[in-house]
């Protein structure tokens, strides 16, 4: 049976999370679900060996440390790491992968890396169907059953359903309007496009060959030039630099020919600010979210977090209150948003 | 002109402004509307020495560095301070200071050093007309203008009016319920009883040797028995502890023949909270208060104020924010009396 190659992209530095999220310490390196970091609970989401085979991490040079230290902890030592010199977002991280990984026919699951997935055994699920059409030589996206109509996210529109399990991708709809969101919602065939990808390697490099020739180039000439320094692979500076910067979803996934997508609700997040966090964390009786250093008393509904000075809560309803190190920060439940314009 | 002698009283270790008052730093000491603290804006208010003596402080032996580096900065040289060896409450403190100063003739002028008064001018014209009472052998309380039907603090009937000003004293009022108050307040007659007292040493002791013996006759014992060490001056542990706990108002001036009060508007406040600080401070133009590390957006009406760790607010209402050393503490106005509760 054909392994699957995971690809974790990690090269995010978002600042949502700010004061917990830092330029040092991206989201995906938070443990802000429980005891592993996001970054580490995608990688445990590919680590049965018996269907994956190692795993390709795709990050900043500025966080290698970071990435060896974490692979260390949850004991995955067959990784390679590609190092971008530069941010090109994700189009040319992929094409890295798909390079480095060697091996044309080879199936890639290509995932964020700070994205919360709550139901594992549907992520599975989704993922075996997914492989059926990849082998086939579908691109495939995985479709997220949405929740609401969120017009932050980008939409796939479902089409024909196909012999192997999930539809062909009528259209994508970038990020809609609240009530063209409204109107996908009641139509019940349109699903979030949550980055997550599974085709094969030529497959994929081929569609790039059509549609975005100048970054398969520069990732061409960046990998002919790479460094290797055991696990880690340097792509040369020079040549990945010289890449257009675009999405997988503008430079290929919109354009290419034989593309489907998977349905699955499966609890995801992409956690994408507190409001998020709070979302999908586990409250207590009075519906409150704390982890770390806190107390509360009569306090109902707020995500109280600290990862060292001490938090004391009394009688606030629906608040954020995050300290970490030497930051506090309170905003009221649905503006965390606004906490982009302080990080 | 016989000068006064300030007594200044701070043997408090309040709580009500956790997490910035501690017991080793308790409400006195900080600096909660400027930059003296309450200590030192207290003994400001006593520092002409055209109209007022040395000093006498009477504090906590725990607190005795603290109060003679505060001194220092207000170059204050000339206070005696004398130092409990517990505490049994302001009867038996103000005894000791009464035997201390010397002078059965002196007038003492009694403060709370944890109070705030805004308005100086009012203080000292209330200060005056108070010294011609008590030249005239009254027991004078001041009674400050209430403004609100608050059912947390003792009040003061007003009876008839005396010739040097103010009033006799008809009777006073324990903590009332708040139809009491309410009612008190309609009249107009009814003053709050703040702490701050003006008489002569003699009159004060002989009414103590009248209605509170067992205190008078221990803190004799505990000054005949002290010891000195340059301004300071500790009085006799043994004897100082068999006295019994009981406060000015219960012990002697309920109960005494002679006693005023001269009524005053002066911007009192007695801090006791931190609903009362947000009370007295100076708002922006989004009626925050802020002070220290801090910084909001769209915030309104709030009290945010760190001396360490930087604060963000962003969007919040009515809150008071407050970090100090490892503690941060969010309650909303209106209930900081539930602070006590964590300190």
């Amino acid at each position: 049976m054909t392994k699957i190659t995971p690809v974790v992209l990690s090269g995010g530095s978002g600042t949502r999370l700010w004061p917990l999220s830092t330029p040092t310490r991206p989201k995906q390196f938070l443990s802000l679900t429980g005891t592993l970091s996001m970054f580490q609970l995608t990688m445990m989401r590919a680590s049965d060996r018996a269907l994956y085979g190692p795993p390709i991490v795709v990050a900043s040079e500025a966080h290698a440390d970071l990435i060896v230290d974490q692979l260390a902890e949850i004991d995955v030592t067959d990784a390679m790491i590609v190092l971008e010199p530069c941010a090109r977002n994700t189009a040319p991280a992929i094409a890295l992968a798909a390079l480095a990984s060697g091996a044309p026919d080879g199936l890639l699951l290509v995932m964020p890396s700070d994205h919360a997935i709550l139901d594992l055994d549907a992520f599975q699920r989704a993922a075996a169907v997914a492989k059926r059409l990849a082998e086939n030589d579908w691109l495939v996206t995985f479709g997220i059953e949405p929740t609401a109509p969120e017009t932050g996210y980008g939409y796939i529109a479902a089409g024909s359903p196909l012999p192997e399990g999930g539809h062909a991708v009528a259209s994508f709809v970038e990020k809609p309007a609240r009530d063209v969101a409204e109107a996908m919602l009641a139509k019940g065939d349109h699903f979030w496009n949550g980055g997550i990808f599974l085709f094969r390697a030529g497959n994929f490099l081929d569609e790039m060959q059509l549609h975005a020739p100048e970054i398969l180039e520069a990732a061409l000439l960046a990998v002919e030039g790479a460094s290797r320094d055991g696990q880690l692979l340097r792509p040369d500076a020079a040549a990945f630099a010289a890449s257009p910067s675009d999405s997988i979803d503008y430079a290929v996934m919109e354009k290419a020919g034989r593309v489907a997508t998977v349905p699955v609700e499966m609890g995801w997040s992409d956690v994408g600010s507190w409001d998020a966090l709070k979302d999908i964390g586990m409250p207590d009786v009075s519906g409150n979210v704390m982890s770390g250093n806190v107390r509360q008393i009569e306090a109902q509904g707020n995500l109280i977090r600290s990862d060292g000075i001490r938090i004391s809560a009394i009688g606030v309803e629906d608040l954020i209150i995050v300290a970490a190190g030497n930051e506090v920060l309170i905003v009221p439940r649905g503006q965390s948003q606004k906490v982009k314009s302080l990080a």
